[in-house]
């Protein structure tokens, strides 16, 4: 787990990796065309393809000369999740705090 | 905004930096009690935590010699944001490839 999300964190801190998951959202796409609107050399960016392939959300199968890519949300779920749970902690934290101040504020109004 | 992403998903791709959140998501701590846990030297965890302010994910407050971080939960709602965008639109998509695969299968049905 903490490998897991030690390497989605980092592949997501890249705009055009990032910008490959946006495209792969809406579909499957073949290499050339995620690389099409990116103003890089090819080799630079399969190294960033290599770097989501790696993390696992993104998955890619060669037929004759196309490579077509695809995304597998899996590491995105789990991520959330984690996501999810600190700012469940966070705001569970801040209800508790919530009652607390309403509480002492009305055992003022009481004495 | 990608500047936001780039900075938060990089700050969160260290297990240091998350096991900080996680504690602060409980509630504000000092940077003594924050270290202990970590097998580290203090200037190399000063670091970490300096990399949490610069995304805006942590906020501190010096007050005589105890140095208070506390967590600010408003880049972990952004970046939650964009990934339930992207979560979104993939599952949009299964949804509209179902209903035609099932819209096919009925069509052939009919024949």
């Amino acid at each position: 787990m903490t490998n897991q999300l030690d390497s989605f964190f980092g592949a997501m801190s890249d705009p055009t990796r990032r910008a490959v998951i946006e495209r792969l959202a809406s579909g499957p796409a073949s290499v050339s065309d995620l690389h099409a609107p990116h103003k890089m050399a090819l080799p630079t960016f399969m190294r960033h393809l290599r770097v989501l392939e790696d993390t696992g959300i993104v998955r890619s199968i060669k037929k004759g000369r196309v490579r077509t890519c695809q995304l597998d949300p899996a590491p995105l779920i789990e991520v959330q999740g984690w996501l999810a749970w600190q700012r469940q902690i966070w705001e569970t934290r801040l209800d508790r705090l919530e009652a607390l101040t309403t509480q002492i504020a009305q055992n003022e109004e009481d004495t």
